[in-house]
């Protein structure tokens, strides 16, 4: 058995049996081993901003890693943003990178990097074998890594002759620890500040936000009257009929601060401290009122849904239902406004869809708005770095098997990562992709006012894309997928009912 | 006058005057200063990938330092691939990076990252900016550090607030130092080996592959009975009618050996020693012949027409006029081939082009058989990172105003930073691409076996780009550049011809 077998078998002892790759030359022995080792659903992808964001789409719906396989270090420079995304999701992903062989990288030819360097940005756990007998047990160590909780990114760096060079050995699984539990006295403090009457608000991330956790905050929301919110960048929410309407805290400094003006007392659990996702000239960062106290309830490792059950069992908070979210008002007509999107997906969303949300600006209402849609979960852009959308959607169809995805997307992001169609096209995904075109980088536009910016016209030519304009009928056709546009609600509507009923891909170009 | 200001004024005295693009929140007032401050092309591009990789074309063609103005760490990481490239061609390049306000970062905001550590594995010089009054000296060294010679990669992270406050302070250019002379004594020490009579190649890449430096080569060649041969990665090569057909090192192992092997000396200038671009189980990673000596005559940042001059005149040489390269037979006709298509560009190239080459496995007559073409320039990816073609067709352009440039583009590697082509078409550059269409990874088809993996169906499967087939021509008009596509010699003959005579950008599908 050479390296490359012990890394597939031990991957799949471990249970990672899927793989997005772009391989190279330094790849061959890993993607000739998966003829020889059954077991592993490897998936190409034609740039590796696609891989690495399936691989997060993919983890965060299947609560377990997927491989990555990348080439040398450009290979996986190409995928970093993408990793970025999933590290800020706190999404488990094993990269596995090939590189020149142990005694070729000396004699520096082209494809040689800085690859440890790079990977070390984004990775809780970084490592280069170093021999064929050790490649398995790294790998092992890795999927440890990255399945350690929250979820974390492992990167290991596989020479090539660590994957030619036979002596393999399969490492075992190795342990897991689960996520560490809260200590008794912090629920009985969190447990004696929400008796304390003042006003407390609960920000929810991570695991608090899966559908059992958050009826338990809201059952001690109702004891205690303690407001409950979402951070603002969520990996995965649990949403729609059925489940908690939670709201998220909104995008911009003014609704935001506005929002968490009246509480006393911030209490995070698996959140992070609010705070703007950019400073502006003369604008608070922090978002949390002057003298509002930051309380770490649970910290984004740790057993979230645990610490919300006993916290409300202390607080002898009866079970309740959840309260139902208004249903909406039925498809929107006529011309396609925000209000009118929104209450078109929330019409008819099918039940238990994936929600993919890189739908930026234009998107604004789409999640509170979609709260009495039908049951889904909700996935979206948490690193800021665009173009996570496209591949998030291709992973997250994989996944989670037998769900409808609906990839709601701005047109701008989209070209980032647009080679993920062909993936989709490949695979054959259920997925609906909504390309909102307006044809211009609209969120930026508020930018320039939001930091004092004053544009003249060389200024806003950078931030439109209409010269020329983006056809994504054609674009998306031409990679395999069907696509049809739609500029009036009405049609919107046909064209969104019908994709969903297909087995595989299809793009809606809409005009917004 | 604000940081953003000063940074714009200061480029813009260095002789920086164009910036290629995908600015965000934190590069909103250097966006606002070019409306304010006359005199940058500001060339935006989709996905940062494209905007590097055009400023890697723009300097191999204007021997001068472009802009990039990238957002944060993940656009930076976006372009490292391309700047990896620029970085093994000793291209010239300034990258402004925007990222998080000074006294914001620590709030570590969802696109907060390692934007330092990125920028160091490709770039000679990086540097944070601490305040509004010291970007514009910051910026200006930045250019002085990219344009030492041979060329380098320069990156200046901007938090935004040193580009929003005011007391920006334009910097004068610093001083670049000319490239470093050959001392004496390594001349005559050249001079002495190369009358010795045994074999000696002369081994060139860099400013050593300009057209006066390639005649004195040539001068030093005639009198000695040294050989001549460029490296296999090559920034710039004037080539064509007129100039030298200097030879290209063979990519491969094998031929690579073979070429080599009748020397006892090879002598450095401007080259790296010949290596592999991998290793290959069992075969050697030096390519030179055991028991050759590699002499270093001159580094790549040295000034090797001078050397060359020297060398010629110590060495008595006679000046000579170069060979003429045979002429092809005409155009290629019927069925495409390698040779046939390698006959019709030869026939075709328009005069005075620049051909961008990333044709892989397919082109690999290309490079021989155009040394009686029409005079061109000819650039090539330089660093293996795929996708570096269709940026650098773009940068090109405008590197090197007035002339038509022939871009010879593989299917796989053009997929990865495709949105050049809207850029391309926005820009109205005379740019025809040529997408050599095989619908594979050829190239790994034969890296499988270099390597000695034993491929099966799913091996085979993640190398093959023909499910779905990608519709190219498609692709290309609905990034609003007129596309057809060509099956035959003769159709692709009519199309070249009508393609160059264009005033703007236009793609030729070629089924291979």
């Amino acid at each position: 058995m050479n390296g490359a077998e012990s890394i597939v078998q031990t991957l799949l002892d471990a249970d990672v049996t899927t793989c997005f790759g772009n391989p190279g030359t330094s790849e061959m022995h890993f993607v000739a081993a998966l003829d020889r080792i059954a077991g592993m659903r490897c998936v190409l992808g034609l740039f590796e901003g696609v891989v690495t964001g399936a691989a997060d789409g993919y983890g965060r719906m299947a609560d377990k890693p997927a491989a990555t396989l990348l080439h040398c270090g450009p290979g996986l420079a190409n995928g970093l943003a993408n990793l970025h995304n999933a590290r800020r999701a706190r999404t488990p992903v094993v990269n596995i990178v090939g590189d020149q062989a142990t005694y070729h990288r000396e004699l520096d030819p082209p494809l040689t990097a800085d690859t440890e360097g790079w990977a070390r940005g984004v990775s809780a756990w970084t490592r280069t074998a170093a021999s064929a007998a050790t490649v398995g047990l790294d790998t092992a160590t890795a999927v440890q890594a990255a399945r350690s909780s929250p979820g974390r990114i492992a990167t290991l760096i596989a020479p090539a002759d660590t994957c030619w060079d036979e002596g393999g050995v399969v490492a075992k699984p190795l342990p897991v620890p689960p996520p560490p539990t809260i200590a008794p006295h912090r629920i009985a403090e969190i447990a004696r500040l929400l008796r304390g009457g003042e006003p407390v608000l609960l920000l929810l991330g991570g695991t608090a936000l899966r559908s059992a956790a958050l009826e338990d905050a809201y059952r001690i929301a109702e004891a205690t009257g303690a407001r409950l919110m979402a951070q603002q960048f969520n990996g995965r929410v649990e949403r729609g009929q059925g489940r908690l309407p939670i709201r998220r805290l909104s995008y911009g400094v003014a609704p935001s601060l506005a929002e968490l003006a009246e509480f006393r007392h911030i209490v995070l659990i698996g959140a992070t401290p609010p705070v703007a996702p950019f400073a502006y000239p003369g604008k608070p960062g922090h978002l949390a009122a002057p003298g509002t106290s930051i309380h770490v309830f649970a910290r984004p490792e740790e057993n979230m849904p645990d610490a919300l059950a006993r916290l409300a069992d202390e607080l002898s908070a009866p079970k309740l239902a959840v309260p139902r979210a208004p249903q909406g008002a039925g498809p929107g007509r006529g011309n396609v406004t925000q209000e009118a999107v929104t209450q078109t997906l929330a019409a008819l969303l099918p039940d238990n869809a994936v929600v993919v949300d890189e739908s930026v600006s234009f998107g604004r209402l789409f999640f509170n708005g979609l709260a009495g849609a039908a049951p889904h979960d909700w996935l979206q852009i948490t690193g800021g770095a665009i173009g996570s959308g496209l591949p998030m959607a291709t992973g997250a169809a994989l996944g989670a098997p037998g769900r409808r995805v609906v990839s709601l997307q701005a047109d701008g992001s989209a070209m980032y990562t647009v080679q993920a169609l062909w993936t989709q096209a490949r695979e054959q995904l259920p997925i609906t992709t909504v390309i909102l075109s307006n044809r211009k980088y609209a969120i930026l536009l508020g930018e320039l006012d939001n930091v004092g910016a004053n544009a003249g016209k060389v200024a806003l030519d950078m931030l439109t894309l209409d010269n020329p304009a983006i056809g994504w009928v054609g674009i998306a056709s031409n990679l395999g997928v069907e696509a049809a546009r739609a500029e009036d609600m009405e049609t919107f509507a046909d064209l969104f009912t019908a994709a969903n009923r297909r087995p595989g891909p299809f793009v809606i170009e809409l005009t917004i």
